[in-house]
């Protein structure tokens, strides 16, 4: 096992229970025989509104297919989501599938709940048939065990090769009405969502209908998992849930622009960001968290591309790890980003400190602090592109021999 | 100095000298006070054609941009070209543009040429002042130095991290008259050229009009070049010159259709493939030469992009590097590809021996071969994406330790 992030939150956060969710993890065997965590199932009250953002990969796991079923079948409703480390399930052709059916049927009989009600994700190993009995043969005992809160064995059970269970939480207000949010997330490797992480599961207790959800849902995901890079790889299994279980006692919001939904729109991207920026302070073989701040783009996608292309760049990310303040290898990701920048209007600072302008180094510039700021563990990049008004933030981690030592191993 | 390449060639091939082309290489002291070679002069008989491919990055350099305006000027013509390493002379703003001008006029007047018939390529560092009097000091001795053949030393001046000098040569038939063609490379990181490698010089004793000459290095370059990648990365210098002096006697082509250029086409595709893939050789930190063949795709630029993707995968690359046939990965890439692709008919071969097919593994595939084929230097991967066909052949390396260590540590 490798130590634990020196980007980790010192401990795991104080996530209060949402009223009308239930969760259990065990140590089921899928794939570790060490006795670690690796199956969660969590149940949601009835009637609880269930958005999903999935992965853009046309190489999708057979739960992401099934989750895309349900929710369409169901209108944006669950009652319950049943997660599982060590295998993904993924280009496990026909055999996958119904593996995934079995551990629905399961998952339904244990809760008395419809199939359909049952949403599926899988993280691990590509490739390799589910042993669906090793999960299907605990259930009953997970559906016993079932308990408010404890989100903190459930964050562990759904870790690959995180080093640190991710977890956040947020209030807001809705009419009046204090709403709880809590949420959780994995990583660490694969990490360059087209639709949201690997796995990320996000509850409330305010009652907000489906179609009004799965907007806000998306639009917040578009600025936080969406806007996080560790190599610039697409997972097959990308899932990222929330679960409104209307216990909160709020006048239902059926309209996604609803101003009574502003305060809830905040509360939900601070857990998001939070959630998302912990995936790349897990980030495999991080040893520095960077945030990388593009404006002067031509749009706000265009921005963001540029920021990925920083972001990706193994030269820029090999730079950070050596605390190198190798603004050139910048200048040559923005030049591939294929959008629009002005060579001769491009700035660059680092650490606040502004090295480059208008298209050349800054004469004479102090280098002293740009120097300790590379050195430390969170490192600022700003650009200017000089074309227009498009602006974006985005979250990634340098590039280390940990990083090589993690995958040229693990099979994932 | 890192060790040389586990994939280097054995030596430097024999490259003949082309009728028409003298060339000289010195040890300037650009950057490097080592006494290492770091300018080349390469001298073109009057009247020669030349051809360029350029970066398409944003972000190009002085020399760059002045091939470019050079070449419009003379409508494809040239007397010379200056290479240097140690300074890329890119993102240097006004002042590089006085550089790259003062170098210009210095070749001009020891060759007693115009200036726009010298062409400039500059690679090495980014953003730092060119010290241009370096350079231009030694013109005199260059042009005194100028010789026919000599390569190697010419193939090492324009070396950075590289760490052997990479030459190739091939000779065609023109309508009865044979035709020589000789060329040179450099690496090797920084590297998915999006026009053309880094640097490469490609020399013919040929008599072949401009235009045609364009037409043809352009069809090549896709298929070679623009088929490699090493880190993803695309330098802000890329640039690729082939000249032809017309030396050989054959009677001028003038159109690139022209029947008779079928054999030269050939042997420039021979050339420009063993130099590309001598680059890859000598990607930074690689240990294995990876071929990816794409077939089945919606068109040849789709396969190649679905290459490319695989080829750039750092999950990809590292399970290479840890001899791990982890085609869950493979599978992986394809889908974030952003191209047409049938999950379910994927299929995925590794060193002749097909191990998924129809979307999932093949039952009880024999390992043994598989495992032996990635314990290798030379790594064949083949997959069919199973929607058309479009097929592609790219190039790359593994991801190690080594291109952690070289980049840390080099500020290029």
């Amino acid at each position: 096992m490798p130590p634990v992030s020196p980007l980790a939150p010192e401990r795991f956060p104080d996530l209060p229970p949402i009223a009308g969710v239930r969760a259990a993890a065990k140590a089921c065997g899928v794939r570790y025989t060490t006795g670690r965590l690796d199956v969660a199932l969590i149940e949601l009250a009835p009637h609880s509104s269930v958005a999903g953002v999935f992965t853009r990969s046309l190489t999708a796991s057979a739960p992401v297919d099934w989750c895309r079923a349900a929710l369409a079948k169901t209108g944006g409703h669950g009652r319950a989501i049943l997660v599982n480390a060590g295998n993904a399930n993924a280009f496990t052709g026909k055999r996958g599938q119904e593996t995934a059916s079995a551990e629905v049927q399961a998952t339904a009989r244990a809760l008395d709940c419809g199939a359909h009600d049952v949403l599926l994700a899988s993280t691990g190993v590509i490739g390799e048939p589910m042993p669906a009995e090793r999960i299907t043969g605990h259930l009953d005992a997970l559906a016993g065990d079932l308990a408010p809160g404890g989100w903190e064995p459930v964050a562990r059970a759904i870790m690959t090769t995180d080093t640190f269970p991710k977890g956040a939480t947020a209030t807001a207000r809705i009419d009046g009405t204090t709403v709880t949010l809590a949420g959780i997330a994995k990583g660490s490797g694969m990490i360059q969502p087209d639709m949201a992480t690997m796995l990320a599961f996000a509850f409330t207790d305010a009652d907000i209908a489906p179609e009004a959800l799965r907007t806000v849902l998306r639009e917040v995901n578009e600025r936080t998992f969406n806007c996080i890079t560790v190599d610039g790889d697409t997972s097959t299994s990308d899932t990222l849930l929330l679960a409104a279980t209307g216990r909160a006692g709020n006048a239902a919001v059926t309209d996604p622009d609803d101003p009574r939904l502003a305060d809830f729109r905040r509360a939900l991207e601070a857990v998001m960001t939070d959630l998302a920026q912990q995936v790349v302070r897990d980030g495999e073989g991080a040893q520095k968290f960077v945030t990388i701040r593009v404006r002067g783009a031509a749009s706000d996608p265009a921005a963001k591309r540029i920021g990925l292309a920083i972001g990706n760049s193994p030269l820029v990310k090999t730079a950070i790890a050596g605390a190198d303040a190798n603004w050139g290898r910048i200048v040559m990701a923005v030049g591939k980003a294929g959008e629009r920048a002005d060579r001769d209007r491009l700035s660059v600072a680092i650490g606040g400190t502004e090295i480059a302008r208008d298209g050349e180094a800054v004469p004479d510039y102090d280098e002293a602090p740009v120097a300790a700021h590379m050195r430390g563990r969170e490192i600022a990049i700003e650009v200017d592109v000089g074309v227009g008004d498009g602006r974006a933030t985005v979250w990634t981690c340098d590039l280390t021999h940990g990083y090589i030592d993690i995958n040229a191993d693990y099979r994932s």
